[in-house]
């Protein structure tokens, strides 16, 4: 039996090789052009490693199973085009962003495409549940309604753990969720079994969203494929910020305005001697507890793939 | 029996108080708050009026027809709000363009769950035929390939007729092609009815085209929605530049140059003298004519609604 990075390894190789070969037409260059650009990024492809280990578990088809990660991975590209455009970031997974390489008109225009490529794929797989379609895009205005809660507290400083928690479970809980919840309705299992599903994912989504604040401080750019410290420097409310103005509210505010986006030892000593770091692993932590305990509700149990994938997430340093 | 002109009136009055009660929430604000202004809009209602006469035809369960009639106007209206962002347009149906009104963000964001919306709204069809969503999703797309090749025309001077035709069949023609055939492929029609229908919207697209680009010029404003005279301005190709440009190449040039936005009057004589205006009226006349013979051959004669309906467009004056 391979081991769960054996596993991964060559669930990722075989994604890629996939998504490598998806065809593309050459014209119009200006859609075609920016959107191979976009899918040449490495991403770590997290949600296609979930799409592919829930459908094994629950044996759908390969071919469907590789349909179904295609497909949320390229809606994940979608929304990182047009986030990156909202949020004016200019690198992502160590490449310019789509609208600094080439311009926000065409990076709107490859988000749409990629997105409408994704639905093409989809509606290639025959004999779908009716809710397949429904929880798909249901779960797209839930990334849709995420995204705007984000920038709705942008600047605000009256948002509380518990807002922020709600708004990820959107933003990047819902595409988690559907990525473990997809291959189950395919199978044709419970409402209950999906519902518990949803709820992973969920937990995924506020667990990763938390660490990744913290990476956004403590991280290893190369690593992370992009500049660290902008959250602090746009004020964004993330887990990190919301917990110093809960308990240091004035020292926060100078830590903030004395940051330069390169003297990161001031604020990470702050981080670390007010225990702030370890508060932020503790609610990551929490997240990732209630997601193991539904997995095993679920039949998933420690020597699970899912399981044991879920254990390199949380483990995971980038 | 009601004249065409009162069918329509009563499909349009229908139809939009069918939109207006559709259930959208309230928060987040970010998200739908410019959905709602945008969905304020008064449009034509061109493409749900072609959805309820096809349906009508077709004998496809009413609640059906004004679901595809629902999602291909949302489709509409996200194609517009992120096409006025890319045009940087500023009025829309006598209103400010949503990116002006909010701003970018709030635009793309908007867009994106209109988008969502009408596969939200599709996916409540039961029992849709495999090529239902594949088509759609494809004319989607193609309304991608169409914007994308109209960008890329920006600036060129060798653009031929044909090239400019082939584009609008793609950006106008795909989605009433889509408003024509989806309630067919309900009803269970046969491949080649699909592919006449298809073909009836590519020449609509085109016809219709070619007459806004008229409009453009020999238009009335308030009638229009929006401000005049931008397609010269902004020195875009349209059947109007092509055909200026291929018969009087020097001269076109000087006209272009001299107009400000409001000296229509040289503009207006040189194409009326020239006969540009007539040669253009010729090519959407042209296109129309295809589309009335492939109406027959459906079965469409001059007596069916829909015929009627786009002899009515075919006479509109905006």
């Amino acid at each position: 039996m391979p081991s769960i990075q054996e596993l991964t390894k060559f669930i990722t190789n075989d994604f890629n090789r996939s998504l490598k070969s998806f065809p593309l037409p050459e014209n119009p260059d200006y859609l075609y052009g920016p959107i191979k650009y976009s899918l040449k990024g490495k991403g770590k492809r997290f949600r296609p490693i979930l799409v592919h280990l829930s459908g094994r578990k629950y044996k759908v088809d390969p071919d469907n199973i590789m349909k179904v990660s295609l497909a949320v991975e390229l809606l994940h590209c979608f929304t990182l085009i047009h986030d990156d455009i909202m949020d004016s970031d200019d690198t992502r997974r160590n490449m310019p962003t789509l609208h600094k390489q080439f311009d926000i008109s065409a990076a709107i225009l490859a988000g749409d495409g990629i997105f409408t490529i994704s639905h093409l794929i989809l509606s290639g797989i025959e004999n779908k549940p009716e809710q397949f379609l429904r929880l798909y895009n249901q779960a797209v205005l839930d990334i849709c309604e995420g995204q705007a809660l984000d920038k709705d507290f942008e600047g605000k400083e009256d948002i509380s753990l518990d807002n922020y928690i709600s708004m990820v479970e959107k933003k990047t809980g819902a595409l988690l969720a559907a990525s473990c919840y997809l291959p189950a309705i395919l199978a044709g299992k419970t409402e209950d079994t999906i519902k518990i599903l949803q709820n992973i994912g969920k937990h995924l989504g506020a667990a990763f969203q938390v660490q990744d604040d913290l990476f956004e401080i403590f991280g290893d750019e190369t690593k992370m494929g992009k500049s660290l410290g902008s959250d602090i420097i746009s004020k964004k409310n993330t887990a990190v910020s919301i917990e110093s103005r809960k308990l240091f509210p004035s020292e926060w505010d100078m830590i903030v305005e004395e940051f330069d986006g390169k003297n990161f030892a001031k604020l990470r000593n702050f981080l670390e001697e007010n225990k702030i770091k370890k508060n932020v692993e503790d609610i990551a932590e929490h997240h990732f507890s209630s997601a193991y305990d539904s997995l095993i509700k679920l039949g998933f149990d420690q020597y699970s793939d899912l399981y044991k994938f879920i254990k390199i997430m949380e483990e995971r340093h980038y």
